[in-house]
Formats: structure tokens, C-alpha cells, sequence
């Protein structure tokens, strides 16, 4: 069975294990105040260029959302986000438990628009309605497509026209950073939002994301908040490793190797589908892509292969989605491709 | 500087590093359904007895607590604790977070005592009062000490007699199961609990606690529970992994060796300590010891060893906490012992 | 200013009024458990022939609709309404508040649909979604529109279909009852919900709403939640006073003649409006209603006659709310109507 | 049956009802926002001499509290408050429902203490404990007591020291500032705290207190925190309308005459009791009193009067609480006297 199920099938890319093996001996205080996670932030901050910014170690990218949405609103806010978002739409409402409603809006090809954030603050008109404080976004979003560095631009022209916080769930923001179609920084993502995650789940790391707060308001006891939230690592040096080992050499570093070689086997099977005809859900540029084929195809497919459909079938055809990983190679990729050819 | 600071100051134990070296390219579903994480349930439901367990990998200690207390609890209400429970006072709030009061009783040696819970449904009165529905214990507890098999009885009689469930934290079961003063199997805690949890992260995983709940109307839609409270891991299985290889082997596995090795380094510490008249917090027979040092001393020895000082100095005197983990060596053991005797 | 703005303009109708001071005298215990409630609670249960129905009597709208809410929700769960419900429009969060998601729909004619219900259930996939659990519905809508019996009644087979429970927030109930395009008995409500409320506060008393509990699963521990919800009333009998006054007489009671009256006012100034060619926002055959004026007339309008714009000004049009009470005269439609009629 | 069973036994004082006749055909808008609000919030501005103050109308005692918590404090900030204080023990764990936690201390007399507050910060220590951020205290406490100005000025010197607020519930303020033992002004109070209620329930009105906010960070969005708690009446007037009557006359007004009333009443009781040796609980100068009664005594008294047993029985006597309100009247103390004296 070849995978394409997710890029976090495997465990952690050899480097990142090395990283781990390397330091397992060390003794640390716990709690992510070490000397690893210390080096790993201030790695980040100059790769970003943002020496004021604070850079905390997560456990993972619900914690990040989560802590990151209740540290930054008071009770009677909320934070707007896509309806497909996945703080909204895959996280089992941990937002809510939190006591913030997400303010969904339709999204356009899986992004925010300023519209939709127009017609969530229409919705706001006095103390009988919750007020939106922060617009959450991801790049890349739930279905691989990204933000063109005009449109986050026209974001927060949109949040700060309203006095609204820009939040950017970077899950997968390696594949964003390293794709053909993307003409943002990492330091402009910074530089636009008030804060953002750097993956490392979906990255070649075991587990842990690095989030960089911009914005000192939300950055208030944030230890005291991810500790309340659950979120905080008795070994917390591990996310700073394995961040070392992700972040060393900066943008030749492994992380944007990683991103890259995701892409690269992603734009490989999109080629070769696109040669047979076969359309795509959203215009995702990066390693989530959701071929539409048909359900008989599907089917045979599934014998080799280990894939979400995406959505139940109709007139014939299933979307489904594939994904590249870091561990994912190139027999893989053909192996894939010519079964496809074969079927269609 | 050698560590008595804590049970989590260095990475994992090698043969934990190792099964995660040996599985980390394997390909698996993700969020803990996997064939690691079944395999590690199983020989956890047959090392207590009960095949009707329900058991969960759960990523921390504090998510364990509070996602068992918000999944049991309905929202009037709450949990019993000793004021100095983890769950209570070292969680930052992490149970109130989730709407649900933390009723405080005054420990005895860092136990919960049957008076304890007597005096708090003493405060249950009716619907102007919170309803208190379950007892948390910690095995050990804050303080190292341990509940005999007649101790954790009588708690059980007593939640009985007032229809409490009862729930033991085991951040730390391992040095308690395997302490010269324990006269409880895992299994007698199995049957006396409505869900306990085995600590993995002071036991030589990197990470990682097995949650098991015997009381099914506390596993209602749990998973979901787990999500919502943000603790839900992508590469799951990596608890798996490190459960089946501390359990490798039932009761002669790693997990029940490194418990011992931490107690018997404990043990050489205490006795040589006690040998030398010093007098300690608690009755501790665990891998937790809290001598009272001259503040001298404590100052002294703080140049070569890291460990907590536990209270505030008082005529003197500084208790001070000294943990052993399972890479505690000999020689560290000496070293702390042949430095304390010149400094007395 | 004569007042459209609304139903709670004004104090309590004179015989709730009467009834307050005749009472004022008398002595009983505290927080809704005294004669009265009992008595407005069996006058209410017989009403809906419903003698195995809790009723309890609460302070507001918002407190039935969230405590409801959150005794009838297991925490991973949520509630089901349009997205210009209530109880997520203009209750500033407070479901959410108590952790959990108000799952939105599209409405149709301000009504939740079977087709909606469909819609929100297919969000809901496994542990990382939320679960609905409740439909939340309100009759009269937030527009003034009725769910007919058919209506209802397709809800409750959808909703059985998926195992959720149907709440009825009734807090314009009265209108609903008693207007011409009404085919639904008190009864009938009371058999095809889980619960729901009879409103007072919008139908002549000065507080308090009747909550009607059918399913004994949201009955568990209610006056607990009640109090935690900060809903109790320390003299509670003041509610069960006004109730007593309302529904003496039962199907001829001061309840249904309010409603009646203040629907035929509605109605007079629905028709006139109606020759008048006048369109109207939805169908609303209750006691609010939508007209779509030229804004030059609203603002004329706006010197003698206090009342809601409803939405901004759209190619030169407003539309309006027009609400009618227990106090509106018909001196009152009069000469809203004449004014109308020389604006046009 | 005469009642000494609480100070919300009956309805309204007559001048209230009278207020509430008066105005009940008036039309105003609701929630609080209308000409009464306002004309009642100027006066209790003047009467404390805090023009700057923020005067919200309220609907309870408890969602006073609750809101006022909530607005408050930061996610992972407490309120320290007494064991036996109201928002503690009486409120079924409302401040909790808002994710705070109450840290609790033991009470002198009923009353919180510096010390109290020295204990519960030393409970805080760093991101694993939440922080306290403010102090609940009650005047009149929960047992009648009253902290004098020397007592309240040493908690806000304590506050300031550790940079807590300091919130007073009045429940029952009329009957602290009336008593003879009394030696605060309600000036004196607005000087002390950050906020505190006027309560109107236990002082003649049907319901409803007048919070007082004097810092500005509690007053931000609060009327978004009002509704998002279910607190906001849509009839808001009403308590306006109450306070009104209350205050008409400042020091001279009604508020103040029903306090006095309250107290001489319980005076009378409290002197003939003592002369014939009775020994109270804690030392009330105010209309709540704890006579410990011969349990026979007790008995015999509930046939003819009803009131609270306050404890179980010890040593054949039982500590009972007798409250008087604005509508005890003189027969009544004379009959509880005459029959006390007969059966001791």
C-alpha cells in the first residue's frame, strides 16, 4: 500500500531524528525553556527579521489556534475565519470550548476575501451581537490554494480598516513558501500578520510548531495560556531540536527542502493529470491536490493505494485528495501516475 | 552540573529511541489509530486484567486530567482534589477552563483522605451549590508518598457511598508500582478506579501518557473530547510506539525496570541522608525525596547539582525536592551523597 | 412618539399587574419553588396536556435559550439554528459561551429546513467535527414567520432521523398561537419538541418566561444549571404571579387575547399597507412586521413614530420593523396608518 | 406562619410598587438604555461622589458577580474570595462556568483577610498556577458581618500591593451601611474598590442591583458582557424605575430607611436574646443573626415560624439564621421574642 494519504504518515525526515538521537542524552530544565528552544527562536526571528517578535515551541497546530484565539480575545469576541477553516471545520470546536464563536464566512477557492470579512462585520451591530476581533486564515488553505502577497495584503488593509488581529495557520507553510505560484516571504507573512505558526508536524518533525507572535497583546502570560490550554511539553526541548534541525542554514535550511520536494512530487502527479484530461478541485499550487475522478477509478485505485475521497460521489465522479510528504519518492509518485493512465 | 531537578530532564530511554528509529518510516494512519497504538492497548488491557477497558494515547499528563474531568463531569458539576493535586495546583487552571470547579480538600501526607471527601459533600447542599461527582487522586502523589492498597480502598468505598467515580493520575505510577512500600498491582488500581492514566513522559518516553477508563460513561465519544481539548497528536502512533516498548514483556517490561532503578536510586539517597540525621517533607518511598537541608548546604551544593527548592527557607532550613529519572547513574547517586557528607 | 419598536415597550398589562399587587403581601420561600409557580406550572401542563412536562419558570429569553442549551449538549456537541436565529444573532455569544458551536444554517423565510438540517449534518463527519445534537427553532421567527404544522413536523422527522432534539424558543409564542395563519395547538408544540418556552415578557408581563420541558435528559439537575447559568430569580413567585395571570382561564385566558390583539393590530396595518402596494420583507402573519418604505417616508415617519430600520437603505428603499403590544391602541394604527398614507 | 426566613420573602416595599404602577404605561426603549437607567445612575453618582463612575442596572446578585469576574480578569487570572463568600459557595460554580477559578481562603468572622490574600498569592508561582487578579469580597458577609474602615482599607492597601482589584457584592448593603456598628459611607466603598453592587433585591425592590464600576478596564464592552451572560432584561427599566424610589432623597431616602428598619428589627431580637444568655454564631451587627437554640427549642419554633437551621446539630444545639426585611413588623419580633422566651 502506497501512501498519499497524508503528509504526516511517517515519522519524523532522518536529519530531525538524527537531531533527537544527537541530544537525547542532554539534560534540560523542561517546559520549553532550554537552550535549544531558545536557539530555535532566535533562528526564526532572524530569518524573519523580526527581532521583537516572541517565538513559543507548540505541540501542535490545534493548540497553536486555540491558545493563540483565546489569549487574544476578550469574551465577547470573535474571530472570522472560512467556513471550510480548519479552526473551524476540524477541530471539534475547540475554539468554542474557549467560550469564542468563529464567525464563518464562504470562503473563495478556500481563501478569506475583504467581502467576506464586509459581511461579518455587517453582522456586528451592537452589544446584542458578538464583536469579530481577528480574522483567522491558512496558507496554504484547507485545499492547498494560497494567498497571492496582494491578497494577505488586502487582508490586513481589510483588518486594520475594521481594527481587526490577522492570525495565519501555517500548518503546511513550507509547501506555501516553496511552490511555483507563491510570491510571499516568510518575512512578509510576518510582517502582515499578528501572528503565525511555522509547522513542523507536516514538515519532517516528529510533532511541534513554532509560533511567532508579532502582536504584544496577544503575546500577554501566553506560557500562562498554553499551559491552561493543555499545550505545554514536559520535554519542550524536543520541538527546539527538531526546529534546529528544520531551521539550520536558514532558507537552504531543511524545511524549505522539505517544501520543495513536496511540491515537486505534487506538480509531477498534477501534470500528468492534467495531461489525461482530468480536472482538479480548487487551483491548489502545492501538495494537497484533489483530483476529480471517476468513482470506478477510485475504486481500483484503492487496492495500491491509501487516499481520502474527498467528497461522496456524484454524476460518476469522486474528488479525492492526494498529498505528498517528505518521505514520499519518486517510485511512489510513478507508481501512482501509471496506475492512473492505466485505469483511465 | 549533574540533574535531580526532575524525571524529564533528558530525551528517552534508549530502547524507546530505538523503536521509534525502527518504525519511523513506516507508513500509518495518523491521530493514534494505528496498528502501534491498538498493539499497545492490548498489552496494557491484558498486563491489568480488564479486556473491557477502553484505552487512549494521550499526548501530556494535564490534557489526561483534564479531558477525563470535562468528558465525566456534567456542567454543575465538580471534581475533588487535594489543594495540593496536580490537576489543582499545577495546572494553571486548566479544569476551571473548562467550566468546571477544582473543590479543594486538605491532603494528609499529599493524600485525599475519605474525611476529605466527607467534608466536601459536606458543602453540597443543593442547587445553589455545585454537585461534586468525582475524586482525583495522583498515584504518587505530589509529594512521592503512596495510597496502600487499604488507603486507595477506602476512597473507593467512600466515592461509592456518595456515588463519586474516582480517577488516579499516574504521571508517575512506575516508581509508585514499584516501590518497596507498594502493595498495589496495576490491576488492583484497574479495579478500583473508574480511570487512571500510566505516565510514559517520567518514564522514559519522550512524551506520551496511556489513558485507560473502566467506567464507559466516561469514554462517551471520547476521541471527540480528546480533539476539542486539543490533544490530539497527527503521528499518533509515536505513543504507541513508546508504550510497546515500555511494556514489552508484561510485568518484567522496561516500564516496571525504570521504575525500579528510579526508586533504588532514591532509595541510596534517602537512606544515606537519613543515616546522616536529616529529616524529610513527607513520607516519600518514590523517586521523589524532599530533605530538609540547611540553607548552607543547599546554597553549596546548588553550584554542582540542579534540583527545586521546594519552600521558602524557615529557621534555616530549605526543603529541598531531589528526583531521580531513569538515566539517574551511580555515579551520580555518589557524588550527591559524598557532596552532602563534606557539606554537613 | 407612539411606539412600534417593540412588544416590551411598556410595563406589564394591568391584570399581570393587579395580579403582582394583590400577591405583594404575601410571604413564601425564594427562587421559584413556592405556590404560584407550582400553580402556573400545573395550569401550564394541563394547557398542554402534558402532565409528565417540568416546568420551570425563568427570568428572560436568553437564559431559557442557554441553559437549555447547555444542559441538553455533551460538550463535544452543538445546536443547530439559522444563522438569524436568536440565539446566535442576538444573544452576543452566550451558547458559545458555555463552549459550545451554534452550528448555522441558511434560512428560508427566516425558517430552519429539513434541507438545512441535511446540510449541517454532513459537516459533521467523525472526532474531529462537532456533533450536532439540537435543532433550535423559534415561532414566531425573528422576522415574524410561523412554522406550520407540516413544517413542524417535518423538522421532528428529520430531526428524529439523526437522533437530535428539537427546541422551541417561544418567546413571541402568543402571536404565533392566535394569528389567522396559525394550525398549531400549544399541545401540539408541546409533542413534537424536546422543549421549548412560552414567552411573557413580549406578551404583557413585566419578566419571566415559562420553560417547558418534555425530555428528561435536558431535565437532569436543571435548577442547577439554572443557578449557574446565573438564571434564578431570588423572588421567584414573581413569576409564577404574572403566569397565573396570563393563562387563568386557560384557552381563553389573558394569553391568548394579548396575542390576538396585538396580531389584529398588526393585521390593520399590514392590510392597509398591502392597498397601499406596499411590499413587505417575508411573510410575517404575527404581530412584527417588515415593511419596505421609501427612505424619505421612514425619516418623515421617524418624527411622530419610534421604530426599527431594519437593514441600510437600498435603492432608495428601507425596510422597516413594525412591532405591535399589549398597550398598542388603535388611536395608535390609526394614526400610523394616516401618516403613512400621506407620506405615499 | 411569620417568616425570619430571608429578606426576599415578599415583594415589593409599596413605594416601589407604587414607582412601578406609576410608569408602567410609559414606552421606553429596553435593556437598561432609557430615562429611568439613567436618572437612577445620575443619583447613585451623586450619592458616591463619583461622576465618573459606570452605573449598569442590573437583574441579580449573581450575574453581577459572574459578569463582573468575567469581565474582569484574563483567561488565566482568579478571583480569591472566602470559602464561605456567596460567589464561592452559593452560586453553583457560575464564576467557574466563565473558565476562572475562585482560590479560596479561609474566613476570620466571615470576613476575608490580608492574610487570607498573603496566602493565596503565595499559591502563586509562576505559568503552572493561575494568577489572582482580584479579591470578592461581601458587605454585609455571608454571616452578617461587616468589615470596617480600617478592615477594607487595609484589603485595598493588600490589593495595591499585590496589584489585585477589589470588587464588593452588596447584596445587602442598605443593612451594612445603616447598622450601628457601621463606619463606612457608601463613598467610602466607591473610594475602596474597583466595583461594587447596590443590591436591590434584599432592600425593597422585586429584584435588580445597581453595579457600580469605577475602573474602567472592568467597564469595557460591559454591556457585551451583560448579555453575553443573560443578564440583560429587556424590560430594563424596571430596575431603574426601582432604584428611583430607592434613592429618592439620597441619604434620606428609602434604601437607607429600609436598612435601618432591617437592623432595629433584628436589634430588638438579638438584645432580647442575649439577655436571656444566647450565644450567636459570629458577631452580625446587621438583619441576619445566628442564635445557637436548644434543638428542642428549635423544633417547637418552625411550627409557628420559618426560617434556615444554619448547621446540623451539636451537642443537642443548632445554630439557626433569622433574617428580617423591609416587612417585618413589630408583632412579628414581638411574637418570635415572646415564643423564644416561653420555650427556653
Amino acid at each position: 500500500m502506497i501512501y498519499f494519504r497524508s503528509d504526516y504518515s511517517q515519522g519524523a525526515h532522518p536529519k530531525v531524528m538524527e537531531a533527537l538521537a544527537a541530544t537525547n542524552f542532554e539534560h534540560t530544565d523542561g517546559y520549553a525553556i532550554d537552550r535549544h528552544c531558545e536557539h530555535a527562536a532566535e533562528m526564526i526571528k532572524a530569518l524573519i527579521g523580526r527581532p521583537d517578535a516572541s517565538v513559543h515551541m507548540m505541540i501542535g497546530g490545534t493548540p497553536c489556534n486555540v491558545t493563540v484565539i483565546a489569549a487574544a480575545l476578550r469574551p465577547y469576541e470573535t474571530v472570522i475565519a472560512a467556513r471550510s477553516g480548519h479552526c473551524y471545520f476540524h477541530e471539534t470546536g475547540g475554539v468554542e470550548a474557549t467560550g469564542h464563536r468563529v464567525t464563518t464566512v464562504e470562503p473563495f477557492d478556500g481563501k478569506v476575501t475583504p467581502e467576506g470579512i464586509d459581511f461579518a462585520m455587517s453582522e456586528f451591530q451592537d452589544e446584542h451581537t458578538p464583536k469579530p476581533a481577528m480574522v483567522y486564515v491558512s496558507q496554504p488553505t484547507e485545499i492547498g490554494t494560497i494567498y497571492s502577497k496582494a491578497e494577505l495584503g488586502a487582508l490586513r488593509a481589510k483588518c486594520d480598516e475594521y481594527g481587526l488581529m490577522l492570525y495565519l495557520d501555517g500548518a503546511r507553510l513550507a509547501a506555501a513558501l516553496t511552490c511555483g505560484a507563491n510570491d510571499l516571504t516568510i518575512g512578509d507573512i510576518a510582517n502582515l500578520t499578528d501572528a503565525f505558526y511555522i509547522g513542523g508536524t507536516k514538515c519532517g518533525a516528529l510533532f511541534g510548531e513554532a509560533l511567532v507572535i508579532l502582536n504584544p497583546k496577544i503575546d500577554d502570560h501566553f506560557r500562562w495560556m498554553i499551559k491552561r490550554q493543555g499545550g505545554m511539553l514536559a520535554k519542550g526541548r524536543l520541538i527546539g531540536v527538531q526546529f534546529e534541525a528544520l531551521f539550520e542554514g536558514g532558507e537552504d535550511s531543511l524545511y524549505f527542502k522539505i517544501g520543495r520536494s513536496e511540491n515537486e512530487a505534487a506538480d509531477r502527479i498534477r501534470s500528468a493529470l492534467t495531461d489525461l484530461g482530468i480536472k482538479f478541485l480548487g487551483s491548489s499550487p502545492t501538495n494537497q491536490i484533489f483530483p476529480i475522478l471517476p468513482a470506478k477509478v477510485v475504486k481500483e485505485l484503492e487496492s495500491d493505494f491509501f487516499f481520502y475521497e474527498w467528497a461522496p460521489e456524484q454524476d460518476g465522479m469522486i474528488p479525492v485528495r492526494l498529498v505528498t510528504g517528505w518521505g514520499t519518492t519518486e517510485d511512489d509518485v510513478e507508481a501512482l501516475i501509471t496506475r492512473i493512465k492505466e485505469l483511465i
